[in-house]
C-alpha cells in the first residue's frame, strides 16, 4: 500500500477538499503511475452531486487520466518506468464475455468504472483527482508524445466518446458531418472528425465560439439562436454527433440528415425524448446510441490525436479551483476542458 | 384512352362503390397490365379515411398490385405481352436526382406515388382497386412464376417494406430477428426473415398466432400479453423489426437488443414516441426507419421470394367486401392480407 494525496466530496451539495487515499501497489500484471492531470468531465459533476444514482462519499472522482509509470509488475510487458500514460472511465472487466471479445469491455457486466465502484482489491476505486494510481496493464493506454498530457488528458473521455461513433459511421472525406454543440466534447468532435477528412460544421447555441469552431477545422458554423438554422440545413448532414445534454424534440434535427444518414447521441440526456417514427422512416434514417470505446480503440482514438497533433483544448487549474470549475462547466464557460493539475495538491 | 372498372370511395367516412376510369394508351415507353389482384395495405385505410392528411376524392386506392401485360409502347424492352408483372408504391421518379442515382427512387420528390396523387399525364392516378394500369415500364417488376399472382400482390408493399430494412441490418445465420406484430407485414418478415437464415421470433399480442408463426419459419413465439415477456427477452436480439402501428415506449423493448444490435420501425405510428437516449447509449444500440425501398430492390425481393417459394398468406375478396374488409383489419381480423379479385367488379 501506498498512499496518494487527493481531492474528494463528502456529500451531494459538499465541497472538495484535499485528503489522502491509499493505492495498492502493483500486481504481477498491473502498472502504477503519478497522475499529472485530470480532465473535469461533465458526468463527474452528475456523479459527484447523486444526480445519476447512488454514490458512495467520499468520492474521489476523475476518469480523464494522464501520467507517467513510477511501478510496474513483475508480468508487465506492456508499459516500463517512464512511460506517458493515461487511464479512462474504467479500469477492469472480466476479459471473455462477448463484449470483451468483441473490444467493447465498457459494457461487460463485471467492468469496473474508474470511480463510483468497487477495485479488484475490495476497496473503493478512487478515480483521478489525486496523485497516483494503480490499474491493471491492459486497461492502460499509450499517450504519444506529440500530445502534451494535460491536453491528453480529456481525451480518455471526451476523445473516445467522439472518436468511436464517428468512425463507426463513417466520417471522412466526402461527408457533411455536424457537431452539435462544442463543449468538452463537441470541441474534440470537431477536430477529430475535420482530422478524419470530414466536411464538419458546427452547430452551436449562439456564435460566441464561432471563430474557434473554424479553427478547430470546421467549414461552417450555424447558431440555433438565429430563427431558421435547421430549415436552413435540411438534408444537409451524412453524420450528426450531438453532444448535448438537454432534453429536446429530435424531428427538427432529423430533418437535417440526408436519407440514410444517422443521428448519434453522446449527450445522454437524463429526460425521454420525443420522436416522431416518420421522422426515420421518411428517408430511411438511423438515430444510434454510443457510449465511449474500449480499449483497443481508445489506444486507436489516441495514436490518430498524436498522428494529427490535435488534442483538448484547456484550461489548467488547481485542486482548489474544482467547486468554481465545477459550477462553470455546468454554466457552459469552460473553454473547452479543465484540467486539474495534482501538483498543487497539498498534504491532506 | 381506355376505361376501366374500379372501386372508388369519395369521402373520408364514405363506402366503397364501383365506378368506371380513365386509363391512357401507353406512351412509347410504358406497358398496360390487366390487374389480377390488388392488396389491401394498412395505409390504403389511412389514405382512403383521411387520416394521414388530404385526400382527392373520389379515391381509387391500391399499391399493391399484380396481373398481367396487355399492351407494351412501342419503345418498351422490358416486358412483353402475358408477362406477369406488379406495381407497389410509386409508379414514377425524376430519374436523376441522388435518391434515383442510389437506387431508393421512393425518396425522390418528384416521385408519384400510386394513388392519391397526379399522374404524369396530369391526371388524377388512380391505383389498384381497378381492372387496368398503365404504368411507365421502369415502375413495373417482375413475379416470379412461382409465386401466385394473389400471393404475390402484397409483396409489392408489405415484401419490400420488411425485405429492405432486413436486408440492410444484416438478417441472416447466426442473427437473432425479432418481429413484433404478426399483421400483413410481420406474417411476410417472419418468411423473409426465416429464408434468409435467421433465427426467428415473434413479439406478438397473443399467442393466437403462434402455429402460423412457427409454420411461417420463426423459432419462437412471445405473447406481449405474459407478464414478463420482455424482461425474459433482455438482450437477445441482433435486430428487432416493429410491424406494429400504436406508439409506444420504446425503452423496454431497446433492452431487449444485444449490444449494437438495431430496432427498426416500419409500423409509421402516426403519435410522437417516448425515448430515453441511454437506452440506445448503453450498448451502442441503434434506431432505424425504413420506408418500402426502390424499384431495384423490389425486383430483387420478389425474386428472392421466388426462390424461397413464399408469399403472402391471403384471403382472396370480391369489390364488394372491401368496405368490411378494412373494418376487419383495423381490428386485426385479417389472416394475413385480404386481396381484391378484379374479376368480380361489375360494369358501372
Amino acid at each position: 500500500m501506498s498512499t496518494a494525496r487527493a481531492y474528494a466530496i463528502d456529500r451531494p451539495d459538499g465541497h472538495f477538499s484535499p485528503t489522502t487515499i491509499t493505492r495498492r501497489e502493483p500486481g504481477p500484471t498491473e502498472i502504477a503511475f503519478d497522475i499529472a492531470y485530470a480532465g473535469i468531465c461533465h458526468s463527474d459533476i452528475h456523479t459527484a452531486r447523486q444526480e445519476w444514482g447512488p454514490v458512495r462519499y467520499p468520492l474521489v472522482p476523475g476518469h480523464e487520466i494522464a501520467g507517467v509509470v513510477t511501478k510496474v509488475g513483475s508480468g508487465v510487458t506492456k508499459y516500463a518506468l517512464g512511460d506517458r500514460v493515461g487511464v479512462g472511465c474504467f479500469v477492469d472487466s472480466c476479459g471473455h464475455c462477448p463484449d470483451c471479445e468483441a473490444g467493447t469491455e465498457q459494457f461487460c457486466r463485471e467492468a469496473i468504472y474508474t470511480y463510483n465502484a468497487v477495485g479488484r482489491d475490495g476497496l473503493p476505486a478512487d478515480g483521478g483527482y489525486s496523485t497516483s494510481i494503480t490499474v491493471e496493464q491492459d486497461y492502460v493506454c499509450r499517450i504519444p508524445d506529440s500530445i502534451p498530457l494535460p491536453n491528453a488528458a480529456p481525451l480518455l473521455c471526451a476523445g473516445i466518446t467522439t472518436y468511436s461513433p464517428l468512425k463507426r459511421w463513417g466520417a471522412g472525406a466526402g461527408k457533411q458531418v455536424a457537431i452539435i454543440g462544442m463543449g468538452g466534447l463537441g470541441h474534440v468532435a470537431v477536430q477529430i472528425a475535420s482530422a478524419m477528412g470530414a466536411d464538419v460544421s458546427v452547430i452551436s447555441q449562439t456564435r460566441s465560439k464561432e471563430a474557434d469552431g473554424l479553427r478547430f477545422g470546421a467549414r461552417d458554423y450555424h447558431a440555433m439562436a438565429e430563427p431558421g438554422t435547421l430549415k436552413k440545413l435540411r438534408g444537409r448532414f451524412d453524420i450528426m454527433l450531438s453532444t448535448v445534454a438537454a432534453a429536446k424534440d429530435l424531428t427538427p434535427f432529423l430533418g437535417c440528415l440526408k436519407n440514410g444518414g444517422v443521428f448519434v447521441d453522446v449527450g445522454m440526456p437524463a429526460d425521454n425524448m420525443e420522436l416522431n417514427i416518420r421522422a426515420l422512416c421518411l428517408g430511411n434514417k438511423i438515430m444510434a446510441g454510443s457510449l465511449i470505446g474500449g480499449i483497443a480503440e481508445t489506444q486507436e482514438m489516441l495514436d490518430f490525436c498524436g498522428e494529427h497533433n490535435l488534442g483538448a483544448v484547456v484550461e489548467v487549474i488547481g485542486g482548489e479551483d474544482i467547486d468554481a470549475a465545477y459550477d462553470a462547466v455546468v454554466a457552459s464557460k469552460v473553454r473547452y476542458r479543465y484540467v486539474i493539475d495534482t501538483s498543487t495538491f497539498p498534504e491532506a
